[in-house]
């Protein structure tokens, strides 16, 4: 809730406009819809062009599929991730449009494709089983109105492989970097490049790679000053957070 | 090293203006100066208007001089930290306007202040004694040319004093939190803004804090989804990316 | 075994209503009942109104059916918690009024529905995929004599959210709140109301949420100083402990 | 901020009395005071009879003294946790009546001394060394206004020494163990009686105690239903859930 | 090798009844015998009247029956531990007094019944639960010629249940003391007894018992002195540790 | 207290030589002594030939002399452990013929010296900073009148070393074997012997061993089924148990 | 790339044999082949001898065959580790010759069998259960050109087993020891040989060997000073690099 | 013991030139010399030119310099690693020669300077804080009759620093890489070079490096095929182990 409607509300009540419990609860409820097991958020994405996003994992298929219904009535794209075939075939029944991507396991319906983003958005992976996480930013970048440069497979171990990759490195607004195991590849690439390089680690490995902990830590303790880190495998929050950086900055009207 | 300048390398070699060797020669040691426990980085910096920065835990007090010195002969602003008044008074016998920060243990040379952000970096802590840290991100960022706006002791457990904050943190370019314990606060402020969020975790705590761990885990599972992390205690890093974040984006010629 | 109870045994055998060997095995056998893989603890539970939980992982599926059939001759409530529908099906052979609850995966014999408690007991969870513990928390509470308000998805990236329960939550006797990931959501309620808060972490999430420990430490180091903690996914024993706050307390005769 | 509050500035707002500009900053400035390093949380606490507490640890001399001074003028009872005799020597000069705790490391300042509780509170240890421990929880019941019982010295090598506080133990309306090493004395206090158990672990122990993590663990993996529990060393937040726990109920007017 | 053997075959050398090469081999090959994929040790097991144990977990089921075949040409009495019921089908063909003991997954072959131990031991578990652990152990003490009590489910949480034990406990000459969860019985058993107790930490528990790690510390750090620790859930290993000090002591001719 | 004594004062009651109250109190007050800040354990120590032991560790000097002082009127051997010389001096004043025993950092008052062993008890050290936790083994053997031999430094890299005391190791009632770094040495031991081996890990090592981390379990996870462990450092309790091994087993009367 | 092949480059470039832009493509794409899903590695290996190596675990079988498609056409020897034998099928389509080995999991095609050894390389486990990891070693030598000897099944706590192999052992030109449970065994072989030991933890074990950390860290802490240590169960890599030792060193030409 | 000294021993007892008793004494004592408080190890070091090390921490100063005594009279080289200045002066007295290296906190003996290695041995730090760490290993390569390139400061962050190693790196008969922090480097380095690469955590690092466990798991974790890692900080062991890989190979005659 911004500034702006709150005085709206309360220059209606004084006017007498509302009466006092209209105003409380139009405050409560401004923002979101209860439909029992879940409160659905609405306004900002819709204003924004965010896409709104179901964490697919632990729900079940109707709560899915209902908060889904609840969704594409108001936001133009909406992304399910960590959600499986099963379920998408129930959301093709509420949107027709549904694409499914199995590498990412994510759904993703996309009716709004303005681009909105300032320059592109690298993704590079270390190896080939890190694609599905890389995959997901992916989607989630382009749901978001970006471009994509997709460059995998370019782990340190073949240090010319990300070498080469260089001048396109260096010309992204942003670089997302996923690698499992020892998870250096951030580092190398973060001293590339003069922007934000948003790492994520993989739970790719075996043995002490502790399904990501250890491409966790060492993203986590990167000599590159110009790295952040997200949760492993959270592909989703990586092209998140690059698609707001990438996003031209408007100031909000306060 | 970008394309153009290894072209005209190449050229030259062509031209006969350089020999082979020197070609070699030239193209090895192009970005850094050798100065026996330490190879210096230049370059990059000076022209892209970055402080350099010096790391200073594990320097000897001769090193940290030492590189300092080079330093300053290029690049116009320097930082060094994790440090202490000991280091600061060798440092200012090179550097006479070097500053002293002390409760961000940290020293500045800022020879060049030209704003370079587009918008503004709010830095909010969660208590008081997660000041320290908030201060070397927030120095960070006024050394590479930020405007920045610091709102201390804003914990989630009195929820209306981050609440309060809600304008003028929806109206920075990034925000930054900085939060030990249990590391809530960058989950609230994610919530309220549309813009990206980086979490620093802070060793403040005690018991099952695990010196920053539960503030780091927390941060790092965080729901809201414009949340990034640095390392523990890591405000530099915080500072430095929300300065890249927040400088005008202009596509390097490739 | 109180005082009365023993003074009244050690009359007895005083006046030689009872030899020693007898008075040693009235004191050894007053309060359980040895089937061989078990000890049934009876007495407490029938004398104050606490339901008896058998605590299914890890019993076969003979071993819980034994131990039902011996607590429903004593005690009017008896709850096995996690367990599975199959286990049920057996149940209902000696208990046909026992009620299966599918999500908290909790079977529940209710023959006494005394209200017993002071006020009314909020349960909160962070997300649709805490629901699971947080029913189990709220059925136990219910067989214990309490009302319950449950309020679901209130999770702290949407701070209005729960923001809007405030009142609710601050009408309360005491507060249960569930949450997995960062498991802040204690944190803020903890701030908002006067009595005491039973956290409990889930094992929702993934990556370094690690199974539920991100959330179990970050309620550990709460900056909210009413927050006690239960483990990981126990939702039986928020529900318990919350029924014991809310009962009237009345001083036991010594 | 409770419901009429917001009732009557809204009513004010409404006929007249506060313009627009002033209701949002009273709305804004309500509940806390920015004195720079620290947002000093003002009202529930005068109101309802809580201590304020001033977290000692990671804060500087001057400000635990700036902050106290304005916690005086304003709550009768306050608390300054983790702090040391030389801060306490600073502090009796803005409150004469302060009081130093050696053993909890603790400074307590109390006005009211009004009793508050239903019954009485029973504190536990399970050995000498965790008395300071022990102590910090049985200051802070006194200071919100209950009677405690101290218990020192009992854990369950020696099974008779708990056994023999049966009766006081099972008389009071919550009790608070602590215990460092293996943890194991909750469970047996829990099942010996039929209120609410704080459990806090502590430090206390060496090798595979790692800093009171094993009495941690075995403290949430209690097999006995009444417990829940704190973080290492907690003893404040034990005595302040307690207390709450102890406080009669009177549900709030909505 | 005894010093005795050692020093008939010097002198069967010396003498020349071996020459030096079959001196050499004699050594070598005195106590195992090398099946390819196992080195078979004999020997000492048969001598000294101890059970051969496989370790079934990760082996083959031919290599399994391949090593009980050898073992039951040499010794009286062999344990299968960790195995199913399938290894017992073919074990049965190469000994068909082999008996399948399905709680504790163990095959037994115990041909030679001598009893050796002074006392009895006595097997005490915390919970249901626990028994398929304590009967691992039970049997291998059967095995080595022990007489046993078990005890079942006297966990702390009902503290009158092992305290009705008291004097059986005390009567043992060694007690195994097997618990999941917060593993606290261990400290109270070891508190009533004046002989060894073996801890046994069982994987029993969910949420922060860590598959036994809780148990395991809590074991490590027992405020008894009389508590050594075994691995979690080996029950064979305590078994087999009590019938080593059960066992009169002879000491061995050098 | 064992049933004899119950059996005696329920009988003194039933006579009337004992009134309610009387009976009440004596089992009370049976087994130790209040003296505020502990609750000192007579009775079982003195009768049995154990020395009483205070851990020295987060007592006050006062509260150790304290505490001896109650001991050394009623146990003949007193064992104070993990303190230093400046308690030595005071304890001296209320026993002259305490020792001080600078590498164990052990006082110990022995005035009983009677042998009550079976055998001996071998002492191994894998390494010379190994020695001061055997050193509180050898000391506690000794003074619960065992005889001892040290063996220090014989760690398996020269596992020529540790083969040269096989016979002497062999001939032991009871091993103990105190080792940091990998903690391998347990396994060869208990591999050479037929008897019961403690394992002691110890905090000697750096980096990955953690504190004694990595010693700890290997030893949990020894392969050789004769050993068992105690918590890192704990040289009393390897050498408390060793001892009741090492005792001749006379059956408690009932 | 070795200097050399940039030096000619360099001068073709000068002769204008190469254009600019040819030059720049022919650095860039000197040394791997990009197949979308992978940056194939080609050059270094079929100069050298190395197998060529596919992790299988994490890619789809398409992804595999695909790979060996590519790598057969230029390097004699590929490996297929962490695979199945339904993955074999299909190589086999692309490469006849392919073998499988059932107990290491693992696809091997084997056209160069040149002898490149110095010596002869030994792998030693501690147990039956290790073996497979150590065949994965020993398949990957035998890919490299070397002679291997298996000693399987020597662990510690049966210390003759071992040292019955020592002149084996000590006329290898390095060792590899594959162990789990307490790892043990690295030590007392690095301790006879006067070579590297590349120690092998693998997740053998059960409780507190966390999947082969216990093991893990024994090694990193051995005493022997002439171990180095691989990721847990991991075979090929203890393989390769002793194959590297093993091999004759001739300088690189500069 | 190799066999030829075993053969002649037994020769020696079979011509009557060695009774039996003696026989058994000189197996015995053959390789190390028992000096109370350490076993000294002769023999094998003195004949293959390694130093005698002897690992100062947990040592007392008295020990250190008596175990030096021995040592000197038996090899030509011994280093004491973990040490001090302290310590160094008193060796002095023992050993005129021997040299402090404060950097490496190391004392070194050499009077024995043979070079003994095939080729040379590149030692590379990341940063210049972990020089102290690369200084143990190149002392102890030195010591060991190497030669040695130190490259110091060539972080992945700045990935052209390394690159310009690259010959001197490919020139190498093995490679040791020190770092802290994420632990990259190694990775980086094993991808360009074709011989065995040694990796050396060390402790380099705050927050999440968690002491060195970062850059450890990186490490271990590494996508090279070539990396092998020792001990945090453990400068000493790499240094060993690229002495024994950089030796010539001579099959031991067996």
């Amino acid at each position: 809730m911004n500034l702006q409607e709150l005085e709206n509300l309360l220059r209606a009540h004084r006017n007498g406009e509302l009466d006092t419990h209209a105003a409380l609860q139009a405050i409560k409820n401004l923002q979101y819809e209860d439909i029992g097991y879940a409160r659905v958020d609405h306004g900002r994405a819709a204003r924004q062009g965010f896409p709104e996003v179901v964490f697919g994992a632990g729900k079940t298929r109707a709560q899915i599929v209902g908060i889904v219904e609840r969704l594409v009535e108001r936001v133009p794209n909406v992304l399910v991730t960590r959600t499986d075939a099963g379920v998408f075939g129930e959301v093709r029944n509420v949107a027709i449009d549904a694409e499914w991507h199995e590498a990412a396991r994510m759904i993703r319906i996309q009716r709004d494709k303005t681009e909105r983003g300032e320059g592109e958005i690298s993704i590079v992976t270390a190896g080939t089983s890190d694609i599905p996480v890389a995959e997901e930013a992916a989607l989630t970048c382009e749901a978001m109105g970006n471009r994509v440069r997709r460059i995998w497979d370019a782990g340190v171990a073949g240090i010319h492989r990300v070498l080469a990759e260089r001048e396109s490195l260096q010309s992204a607004r942003v670089c997302i970097v996923v690698a499992g195991m020892e998870g250096a590849l951030p580092s190398v690439v973060g001293g590339m490049v003069a922007v934000p390089v948003i790492a994520v680690p993989t739970s790719i490995g075996y043995g002490a790679s502790f399904g990501g902990i250890a491409a966790l830590l060492g993203m986590l303790n990167s000599c590159a000053s110009n790295v952040t880190v997200v949760n492993i495998d959270n592909g989703f929050g990586a092209g998140f957070v690059a698609s707001l950086i990438n996003r031209e900055f408007v100031p909000q009207q306060e």
